[in-house]
């Protein structure tokens, strides 16, 4: 019995995942209550793509997939938090977190040093 | 000069807030250009109320400031990363994070067994 959270208009809620062992924040992404269902039931993580509409298994096509370990919810029940055991890398551009873009305090951007952990012409086809 | 993220229809982005040390996860809250302009020109955070529709320094009543340490924003520019210095408890509800309820992967809530780190009383005035 899946808890109340409390879903946006569209039936929403935000996702936090984070790496479960060094916790870096890799990515944030959108669930509904389907997506929030199948990852419990399969223990890898499970989202809804706004832009496709539709449920989409993190890893269905590089194979990075993320093993969930550990969630929370906020204390408004508005946001999730999910740590997780990521295979491969989280960020579609080759990193291993989508937050490689660091910006300094007057918001320059600050050169990438981090390199890219995979072959992006390995891991996704047209 | 703050660079162009993609705002949601409301002009907002998701903030997430980490602990710089610890790397815990403490909050998501929600950031218009005001708020981030505000954050980088005091280095303390700044949020965007939705419910208040009104500016929000973290820690305006309760004292618990969040010091900006470092950002980030992911690679589609629609969210941000923060890591901070958080004084006292980021929670409203008097816990360190506001994650504190963890869930099961069976969707049990889990008992709580952290405590409140502040006294409601002594951090909001009604």
């Amino acid at each position: 019995m899946i808890p109340k959270f409390n879903y946006d208009a569209n039936g929403l809620i935000p996702a936090i995942v984070q790496d479960a062992t060094s916790r870096r924040v890799l990515m944030m992404a959108w669930m509904n209550e389907g997506a929030l269902r199948m990852t419990l039931e399969t223990g890898f993580m499970h989202y809804w793509s706004r832009s496709r509409q539709k449920f989409w298994l993190k890893g269905e096509t590089s194979g990075h997939t993320q093993r969930l370990v550990r969630w929370a919810a906020d204390c408004d029940g508005d946001t999730l938090l999910f740590e997780v055991e990521q295979e491969g890398g989280s960020c579609h551009t080759c990193f291993a977190s989508c937050f490689f873009q660091t910006f300094a305090s007057d918001a320059t951007p600050i050169t990438i040093t981090e390199i890219r952990i995979f072959d992006p012409d390995k891991a996704y086809h047209a």
